[in-house]
């Protein structure tokens, strides 16, 4: 699935919310929010490893619950979507592979270039599937993401049709790179290719035809 | 009773750790996991969706910083792996989708029937891509993990080759059910088809070809 920035004729449906609070305030917040969930995620990784006593455990969830309690007294009444203001500064930190907000994000940190995207990321121990590899639902995960968003290129609206991944060998937890790039288009089809790579070579590949939905510009009109 | 967990004594053979906890303690100490765990969750959502001021957010992460560092105290020095004692009780508390552990995971609790396994989730504002719907990704990363066990049927060692995702419509967030069963082998290919379903029908069907290594035994020798 792709998210994107919406165009001005999108305004107001899909989910998507106009929110008109100012860009300086927008990036204030964003990296209030950001601080607390890079946080979060030490706390994620440090619930997983962890090896104190059982009571030690207990008194730590009981003192995390109290600050879930504090977090709660101003919320959102359900999940963050996607926000845009009047300068068109889109903001999406719920979601669950890029979002700021959000502590299951590692959060990927999409570049794109002029022949594609690619991220550099490093996946701990909260990414673990069979022993010290990353988990090959979690290789599904952010490919899918990063070829979702050089599908729609920042300046169109795509949506996943298929995904195919090929799994060469193992993935290492540690550091590694995504990179995605459109190979061709057909009328509404976008066609993608994509890896994951460790410092030896390429451990996962993929390739997926995402979509535009009728009625949206297309390469071939 | 305040003994640390796992015992000093653990032994790694290829990433599978044997571990000679009693299955009694194993089974407690996952209760006390599980539950920490849980609140963590809840904390992953409510700083998605936290409204509160600037300040607070800031003291509440503050505090947050001091509860790593009392789990931190003790703790696993990398990722949590595989372990298993003499009874052959094994444990992956930190699988990214069905570790009692993880935060990450919502978890995924698979229930293996006759013909195949299925499993009811449901997805909150942390595994949300477009506005009020699943990210693609975090599908794709379910079905995997479903399509894996299947494959293997808590049986046999099997690895992902390849893996096909058809995004038939939007999962919305909420309860879903994952389905997974073989329908058939070829030496040592295990061929699983799977899907996620909202309460109106199919929304995202997968297919995956899963490979045991040789030297294992397979169905047709």
């Amino acid at each position: 699935m792709t998210s994107r920035f919406p165009d001005a004729g999108a305004v107001g449906v899909g989910g998507f919310v106009r929110d008109d609070t100012p860009t300086p305030e927008v990036d204030r917040r964003e990296a209030v929010m950001a601080s607390l969930a890079g946080t979060v995620r030490e706390l994620v990784d440090a619930t997983i490893r962890t090896t104190v006593a059982d009571d030690e455990v207990h008194r730590v969830r009981d003192e995390l619950a109290a600050l879930v309690d504090r977090l709660r007294a101003a919320q959102l009444p359900g999940p963050a979507g996607i926000r845009y203001n009047s300068e068109m500064r889109a903001w999406n930190w719920g979601n669950a592979v890029v979002g700021a907000a959000n502590a299951i994000a590692p959060p990927l940190d999409v570049v794109h270039g002029p022949s594609g995207c690619h991220a550099d990321v490093v996946l701990g121990a909260a990414y673990e599937g069979p022993p010290g590899l990353v988990h090959g639902g979690v290789s599904a995960m952010l490919l899918d993401h990063i070829m979702g968003v050089t599908a729609s290129a920042m300046r169109r609206t795509t949506f996943t049709g298929t995904l195919t991944m090929r799994y060469r060998r193992g993935t290492p937890l540690g550091p590694l790179r995504l990179e995605a790039s459109i190979v061709r288009e057909e009328g509404r089809k976008v066609f993608v290719v994509a890896s994951i790579s460790d410092a030896d070579g390429v451990t996962v590949e993929a390739d997926g035809v995402f979509i535009q939905p009728a009625g949206t510009p297309t390469a071939d009109g």
